[in-house]
């Protein structure tokens, strides 16, 4: 799977994609990230990519030429599945939505800042709009390395134990049950005797109640579902 | 305001804090970022922070010993607000708790991996839980650059222009207006006249019929609230 993110601050996604898991995936081949610096398409001598909103305010607005450029010259090379634009006023990114996004094979990622991008840009390019969270961020870029991070470990092959992913909180529309590892005491406090037992039926009904339990408390909303 | 990280992961997290606002903000002395490495605290030869979960089942958890170590030196050095542990569990960051946030001085902050971390751990030291969202990433470190982020440019000084902050999304309640810069028409496209009509007050209610057409068409809820 090919992911091309288009920014103006490539240097702010360098440390997220060359580590971990994103990094394994890579390495494997299984997952392309590019990433694009949107000041290589400005077309006036300054490199500027920004101007002035229309109608006054406070904020810059990045202009629709370098977008289109970048955004034009991929399309050229390859065929996209998406063009998505990281914003507030999006989608809001769920599990369902990684799953789907998951099965795509190329996907364009535009990044905003500033005050935002020139509408145009979203009514002719831009075919998927996904919202992180409700809350404000300096810019879309943490969002894009939110979202690659999302789908690249549903590939098939990323996480060296498949059913490590499909055991997540969300997967299974439950929260986690609490974890525990060694030391069995520490400074008084215990591993739940039922996690020593060594009886797995037990065990997996008490992380089945526990789920539930943690999922009923914190978040009755993914029972409704 | 001072932000603690602790990751087994300090690299990953290097180019989110040192680029665009969160670097100025640094700079200029209004945000104070350490990440530090959980494995300088572990207390084997190995270097390991993990091990098998008790009760059996895939993915490794996250000890006690080595987040207790960090945690309890950092506290005998200053006092924290918050011991915040990121985590798809947690309460769903929005607008509201990060403004509430942003008025803390000293902030902990703990990224989780692998398949979680002891419980013990969230139940002796973490005072918060925060969720960036309903999806599963592979570990905590996004999601502290992320909250890190919607904080940091909360902080008076930190935007250039506040007024920019405060016309954000969410922070009005409704989704932005869109924007539009030069140039006025790009292969046939307009900007819509009005922008350029040079009345500010007919501006001003044309945007904000377009946030409220927006937000009622995108995210009705906000409105319900």
């Amino acid at each position: 799977m090919r992911f091309d993110i288009i920014t103006v601050l490539p240097g702010l996604l360098e440390s997220p994609f060359a580590h971990s898991i994103l990094q394994r995936a890579q390495k494997k081949g299984l997952v392309e990230i590019y990433v694009h610096n949107l000041r290589d398409y400005a077309t006036n001598k300054h490199k500027s990519v920004d101007d002035y909103p229309y109608g006054g305010g406070s904020g810059m607005v990045m202009q629709i030429e370098p977008f289109a450029a970048c955004i034009e010259k991929l399309q050229r090379e390859r065929n996209y599945d998406e063009v998505i634009f990281m914003s507030p006023d999006g989608e809001r990114l769920n599990q369902t939505i990684a799953n789907g996004l998951a099965l795509h094979e190329n996907l364009i990622i535009l990044c905003g800042h500033y005050k935002g991008i020139d509408q145009r840009i979203r009514d002719l390019y831009v075919t998927k709009e996904i919202s992180i969270g409700d809350y404000v961020l300096s810019g879309g870029e943490l969002p894009a390395a939110v979202l690659v991070d999302a789908i690249a470990r549903l590939i098939p092959g990323v996480l060296s134990d498949e059913t490590s992913a499909l055991s997540d909180s969300f997967q299974g529309e439950l929260l986690d049950a609490p974890v525990y590892t060694r030391p069995a005491e520490w400074r008084g406090h215990k591993v739940p005797d039922i996690l020593l037992s060594g009886n797995q039926s037990l065990i997996d009904n008490w992380r089945y109640e526990q789920s539930l339990a943690r999922t009923r408390e914190r978040r009755p909303d993914l029972l409704d579902e």
